[in-house]
């Protein structure tokens, strides 16, 4: 099915999911396009990011942001062409950065939530990644709340994710020891080749809290936490006095339905925080840090621009399969940054 | 039994206890004082300080410090008096604040360890307490890591203990809504009345976790931990979004022989802390703030001085009454700062 210049397509909830996201929780619907209004420009969306938080708006148990409302469309982060402006600062085919539009081919704004993206500067799906959200939430909790020191040991998990392969490759740009975790031996592979980590455990090995610390024989002073469940568990017996838990995720838990099985861990963790003098700090990226944007796209367009950032796309073609790529994503099927393309880059 | 001139009475560590310690945990041996070389003084013990740090010292599961050998004598804060002095800083008759003495009547310094008191300035046993070790783990813990803004809730547990008595203090000098947690009516209206707190609740009541979430309309931004278990179950849903809980002490697993039964909620927390955007801090007052000494001190006994602070010892007589005492403070049966009067103020 393709993107066209008549109808809209718009990837709505339909119910909320009882564990995994699947295809009947989503319901396609085609409307005509919207129209505009003096001050406004409509966008047409080229790419749609995918990334974890979107189950959590899926679910209307409490969360930090509103859920999506029944019937409504999906939210999300989407590199847009501007079709048609009534606005004086956007111009036909101008590249937008938004997050008003969400799983649909077409959508209305005012201006207020777009960046303007050049595309002779990166790949404008960048925006979506490193250069985006992701990226920003590697950089502060790493910077900010991890404080790395040179030589101390930083261990990611989902390495090779948009927000893990940026943790990592700062750690090796800031001096530190960096264990990668990731689901499989390709992963791991690339993760060695390509991040430049300094050893990579698959989590999905039998033995994998065994490699894990062997991997990490001075104990672990960072952990960066992303994913929670059999990862953290493997990592909190080995780290250090004074380590330092920036969280940013536990996809491990997004599709849980219920409390894992006793015994009740929650007073031996606190105890731990207590005798290791642990700092674990939560925190959504643009509520905390939203303020030091700024400090954040200026060394990360300059990193990417010398070279030293590598960064992984996954491009899933059409919006219609977006609800399975969600589903995998969060089982950790993505290899890279997921991304949908809805439409194609060139006017239509 | 009494303290005398002749022979040194020492509690030392028999076995190591399973559960809550007991006296057989304990055995009292005697021994003759100990002779001092040039640049030493002998010391003798005139109040011990119980705190439940200690019942970690007497297990040899890993811990922040190292645990008391079997056979050794039981560490502690003590107040002693100088015996007599072969040290120039140092003359009979003179208090003094140690950590090398421990549970026994006579102990041997080479003054490095001690702190000199003045007994016109406050009672000296207060360097147990409000003024020393106690105090300052409130002091540090309120202010670097809760990070106090007036009109926000403040939560204490333990409240008419040393540490918990000094952060409610606090948090009323800094304007915070302060409620606090305490075992019992007596201790409760000792709060309310001495402490003053906003509100008091009964830990032992049965409807504990209702009247917590009624005492607290607007949330909880900071919560002090210093006992765990089922008072943190109670302030957990509670937390708003960027609340802070340092971590000084877990009390309520300090005997535990295993784990609570599940469900797990390791991964629970982890994602409160995640979607609250949470800091949880663990610290041990001298490893992490013994730079900052000087600026509690001065605080304090600014503070003592001018009648803000209101203290409350619970003293016991008798060394051979130190084993009980501490089983009792372990489980919330001493009413104030738990001291144990080891022999006279006077000179022997």
């Amino acid at each position: 099915m393709q993107q066209n210049k008549l109808e809209n397509r718009q990837m709505t909830l339909a119910s909320r999911p009882h564990g995994a996201p699947s295809k009947e929780n989503f319901a396609l619907k085609l409307s005509s396009l919207p129209e505009i209004q003096d001050g406004q420009v409509l966008l047409r969306t080229v790419y749609l990011s995918l990334d974890p938080y979107m189950r959590g708006r899926m679910s209307d148990a409490e969360s930090y942001a509103e859920p999506v409302a029944l019937g409504a469309t999906m939210i999300g982060g989407t590199i847009n062409r501007v079709v048609s402006s009534k606005h004086a600062d956007f111009s036909e085919g101008d590249w937008v950065l938004s997050y008003v539009v969400g799983w649909q081919d077409y959508g209305v704004s005012d201006g207020r939530d777009l960046v303007k993206l050049d595309p002779a500067q990166a790949p404008v799906s960048y925006a979506l990644g490193m250069l985006g959200m992701p990226g920003f939430t590697a950089y502060m909790g790493l910077k900010d709340i991890g404080q790395p020191k040179a030589g101390e040991t930083l261990v990611v998990a989902a390495a090779t994710g948009p927000v893990g392969a940026t943790v990592a490759q700062m750690g090796k740009l800031l001096g530190c020891k960096v264990v990668a975790i990731a689901g499989g031996e390709q992963k791991c592979r690339f993760a060695l080749e390509n991040l430049g980590v300094d050893a990579c455990v698959d989590h999905k090995a039998d033995d994998f809290a065994e490699q894990l610390a062997k991997a990490c024989p001075d104990g672990i002073d960072i952990y960066f936490e992303n994913v929670g469940g059999k990862v953290f568990d493997a990592v909190l017996p080995l780290l250090n006095t004074s380590a330092r838990i920036p969280v940013c995720g536990t996809i491990a838990a997004y599709n849980a339905t219920e409390l894992p099985a006793g015994p009740d861990r929650l007073g031996l963790l606190m105890s731990t925080i207590l005798m290791k003098r642990m700092t674990v700090k939560g925190f959504i990226i643009f509520d905390d840090y939203g303020h030091r944007y700024p400090e954040f796209a200026k060394d990360m367009a300059a990193w990417l621009a010398e070279g030293k950032m590598h960064y992984k796309e996954q491009i899933v073609d059409g919006l219609e399969n977006a609800p399975d790529a969600l589903r995998g994503l969060l089982e950790g099927k993505n290899f890279g940054k997921l991304v949908i393309r809805v439409g194609q880059d060139e006017l239509l």
